[in-house]
């Protein structure tokens, strides 16, 4: 349905305007950001799809979309990015220190892509698995100089620029618990004002209006591998109101669409989690290609803000990645262990075995069971005791390689397609990519 | 002395022919492969490099020539290829097994782009690091269903096709040992037959005649953190030799440039080994880059075989990787280690503190100093015992990462400059270079 409206609407418009009128025209602009999803990322996610042996590999959409890499350091004393600076980096074209969210070094406020089209007359959006006031989105909506600061961060994407107008056209993801809160509950106030707010996930097909905000979550979305994948449904969502926006008052559009936690099964070092991530991404990629074919004048970009976790195929020695062994877990980490505080140990086994369908030795079931959790240990440092262990006899089994919870500073992909996508052929920096959004914006 | 005369030589070429008349004919070929140099190579030798908090990156020769990625996988019951399989896919455009040496996985003989090079009548060469009987340089010119078969590979390039006349004009890099051997001393007999053959690198730069044989150590040439690295000057007089070729006979030349030790520095996870090979092999482009500018119809290709030792920049959570303490180490495990074996435990600390330059912990210093060899290790066994424990001091202080010591399937980076380039842009498999090259070849 969502799709057939999509390209219906995408008909119309081509039809009415020949190339030429398109080429003068400035194009959208979707920036799709897969968080952590370095180069190995890609490499993991086409080998998980495909059959080993069968001689060919499954395609993906990232196959013909490449054009070159980034690289991703920040303005600080260390070469390795977290996602707020290198989100800066991308929205604003300015390096700046771990932790800043739209502000350089100084903390000075950086004029965004989205605020130099907002200024321009475009319709704006971002869409994100995890809460919107998370430092990615954040960083291309808002200035502060850290990304902890979420409650404030909210209140800035909450308060109009003008009476009834906001940052953001469309704004869908996670984070209801930021936005109404103990002190502060903006939600009727922003209804009032003339904000469309939804909290439920089934009601945004049938949502027509904008400003649009739709918090699905208290915090961040469920997992793609425990749950309904949801990021291709939000971004056809996103894509259908802001081309209806559009149609009326043919200005474009700037929409920024986050695979966010790409990243956060990579600081679980959690595989089986991280390829459904992929999935889930390279489904809003093909959404958007399908919207991009249909309305040519859009430029399409996307790349990572950062490789996450260390990740590598190939572990201990042998010259193996048992893609197949990954795709046969069905749960993530995060919910495994969630569970498995909530269950005697003497049922940790049963719980365990249809989820990670692999032949644990019983050397690893003693070690799992037996797994130690520091009596001082609180919330999900209770669930990370657990985890580390688990990933460890993941990891062995299906030969993937880890070597930090963190961030790493490798290069990431940069992979375009539309006008104004030969900016980002070959090496760049982070802060070029965004330079070269604002020049095409101006 | 010998870059003058390249470019001189090349200043002639140039000012002969027409720019019409150069794209017509057939390129000269240029493949340099970096074994092991996984996209992380690339970053981290940026890193290495560059000062950090500086603001800005060095520029290295790979900054340029980014077109795509490539996968690697083999026609085998992995994904993760050896060597001899992504080398036979390279030059022949076909997979194969691991370990398989020029032929398909029904151990057929396939044509590699030197052989069929040959036979369109160009002129052929390869230049390693290691011996030139390894699995790299053998794909390229021989067909064996082992690459284990060192001793046939060398009878293979050493025996002519026809009297007079060898599968290449230049062959530079180790494996004396391979190619006088008890049972067989083929060098004599080379000499006699008309090939130049050389074994000490400096009769190198004054050596005019081909075909030529170099082959200037035992086995591998040594470490480019331990010696004076010499893949530019190979490759100087390898294109020298070439070019003065082709000046007398107008016919092309394919040669094949191999930075063969990343590989080895990745197996041993010794991260300033690996910065070290990645810099002869910049100054190794650097010097093609130099000719390619001079003979603009020449094909500059560089890529990877796989990434080995699943390197990363960042390691135990930290975010960070410390380049700085990577350029402070001055010799690489393979000879620490062969040292130490040599000196009493009580000078060990004093041998490694000056070579490593790192605030090694008491903690670490008791590790290192207790390091068990088991009693049944012999030779190289007896160093990796050792090196094991100094490599994950190094990788601790540094925040390097490494997960495995053999390979990981993650792709690989595709550079390239001149006519043809355009066949390597974005996505593509390993097969489909060594099919693009065959086709220009054609």
């Amino acid at each position: 349905m969502l799709a057939t409206s999509v390209i219906l609407s995408g008909c119309t418009q081509t039809n009415d305007k020949s190339s030429e009128q398109h080429q003068a025209e400035p194009p959208n602009i979707i920036f799709m950001i897969g968080d952590g999803m370095g180069f190995e990322y890609i490499s993991a996610y086409r080998y998980a799809m495909s059959e080993p042996g069968a001689g060919t590999l499954a395609a993906t959409p990232f196959d013909d979309l490449l054009l070159g890499a980034a690289t991703t350091y920040p303005d600080d004393t260390t070469w390795v990015t977290d996602s707020a600076s290198s989100a800066t980096a991308l929205a604003t074209g300015v390096k700046s220190y771990n932790g800043a969210i739209g502000v350089d070094a100084d903390k000075h406020p950086q004029q965004s892509i989205m605020e130099l089209a907002r200024a321009n007359g475009w319709y704006t959006g971002a869409v994100s698995t995890v809460q919107v006031n998370h430092a990615t989105p954040a960083s291309f909506f808002t200035h502060h100089p850290s990304r902890k600061m979420y409650e404030a961060i909210a209140d800035s994407l909450a308060t109009p620029v003008q009476p009834g107008v906001w940052s953001f056209d469309v704004l869908l993801g996670g984070g209801y618990r930021y936005f109404n809160r103990d002190d502060k509950n903006w939600l009727p106030e922003l209804e009032q004002q003339g904000m469309q707010v939804i909290t439920e996930f089934e009601q945004l097909a049938t949502t027509t209006t904008t400003p649009l905000l739709g918090l699905f979550a208290p915090v961040a979305l469920p997992a793609a591998i425990d749950d309904q994948p949801r990021l291709a449904t939000m971004t056809e969502n996103a894509l259908r109101l802001l081309s209806a926006k559009q149609q009326e008052q043919q200005q474009p559009f700037a929409l920024m669409i986050e695979g966010s936690q790409i990243d956060w099964c990579g600081h679980a070092n959690d595989i089986a989690c991280t390829v459904h991530e992929m999935h889930d991404f390279a489904q809003a990629i093909d959404v958007v290609r399908a919207f991009q074919q249909q309305h040519p004048n859009t430029l399409l970009i996307i790349t990572a803000d950062h490789s996450t976790g260390g990740l590598t195929l190939g572990q201990g020695g042998e010259y193996a990645w048992y893609s197949e062994k990954v795709m046969g877990i069905t749960a993530s980490l995060e919910v495994m262990t969630r569970d498995l505080l909530e269950l005697p140990r003497d049922q940790w086994r049963g719980y365990l075995q249809p989820r990670l369908n692999l032949d644990v030795t019983e050397d690893e079931w003693q070690q799992i069971l037996a797994v130690e959790i520091p009596a001082a240990a609180r919330g999900r440092d209770r669930q990370y005791a657990i985890g580390k262990v688990l990933a460890a006899v993941i990891s062995t089994h299906t030969r993937t390689g880890w070597t930090t919870t963190g961030h790493t500073a490798v290069d990431v992909p940069v992979m375009a397609i539309g006008p104004g996508s030969e900016a980002f052929r070959g090496y760049q920096d982070n802060t070029d990519i965004g330079k070269a959004l604002l020049k095409l914006i101006r």
